[in-house]
């Protein structure tokens, strides 16, 4: 493996996915090879898998079944898309990976952070990000940031009460605790400028003392 | 639980699934309060799962993302169908289960028996069949009377070349030494009157037996 796979992690309404794109165009400029993708989805396949976790009438949806979809859409990106990527050298930002499954169901739905990863290893064998950068903001902060914006499609997981988003929340601080060399703290309560250079340093920081 | 959950297992074209009909009608008629399903399927969001996993046009799709698929599907199944009609102490007869997956992903596609087993726990925690009909037939055999059945719909897996339904094959043999008190052998290479005999009394001997 030749390139570099860094995740975008958090709460919603953190912010991260607009950080994403705008932090991605810079590194562009700045030389590097960048490609953003996301997950649930960023394949046909995994597209497919996304609509059915999503679709806000599946009110049924089982915690245990959510959570092996997101592994199998997960797993189907990462075969078909990140590691041919990664093997081309580029550098890969990604909307969320494992530790939103970690957060959202190992934690969250109370299915058990080991069980969960235990599915997710099945998944992406030994594919762990080389970073991941964890954007920081109270729940009731980032719900209020979607509220306020009309544009944004509401999904099933938006429509959680805040108690969930509190314990996704933690689940995150404990990854912290767990993962201190990969996962990295943005503040994510700050203007988006300051956030996205924030964003921006972390990450050609860490591409230049690797290399 | 008060009912009984009983899977048909077996390689493509072993005429499970039009045997399971049949019984299910003979049992029903003896009296026994019977429901029908199948797998991966069974109910609206699993059946749109299969839509994902059958689709002939998804040539792409990787043997874990598969094997996660079905053990989705199967988790959504058993907690919206299979479970509650337990409780309510129907006879289930289900057209695969946890079996299907050791012996297609775990072993035909090399992914590991004990691997697939690990993600269907997590799937089905241990709701695991009481009986199970392994429908026995040559898979060269199975695949003509596939060939010679026009109205059959063709999917992905009737694409897969003869060694994988050899594997398949093998591997049933082999869950049956690992769950011999789980899994009985019908000798599906007999005439659909003689199969369905066999399998009716097979199943109604175990009721009568565990009652």
């Amino acid at each position: 493996m030749s390139g570099y796979f860094i995740t975008f992690e958090g709460v919603e309404g953190a912010g991260k996915t607009s950080i994403l794109h705008s932090v991605g165009t810079k590194l562009q400029e700045l030389g590097y090879d960048v490609v953003t993708t996301r997950e649930p989805g960023g394949i046909d396949i995994a597209e497919k898998i996304r609509d059915i976790i999503l679709n806000p009438t599946h009110t049924a949806m089982d915690g245990r079944t959510e959570a092996l979809l997101y592994a199998a859409a997960r797993r189907q990106h990462l075969v078909e898309k990140v590691l041919p990527l990664l093997e081309k050298g580029k550098v890969i930002l990604c909307d969320r990976f494992i530790d939103s499954s970690l957060a959202y169901q190992g934690y969250a739905r109370d299915l058990g952070m080991d069980e969960v990863f235990t599915i997710n290893q099945f998944a992406i064998q030994n594919a762990m990000p080389d970073l991941t950068l964890l954007f920081d903001i109270e729940p009731s902060k980032g719900l209020e940031r979607i509220a306020a914006n009309k544009d944004r499609e509401r999904n099933r997981l938006d429509l959680e009460k805040i108690a969930f988003h509190e314990k996704v929340y933690e689940a995150y601080q404990i990854l912290v605790k767990q993962f201190p060399e990969r996962i990295k703290v943005i503040n994510a309560d700050q203007t988006k400028e300051k956030v996205e250079s924030d964003s921006l340093s972390l990450i050609t920081h860490f591409l230049n003392t690797i290399n």
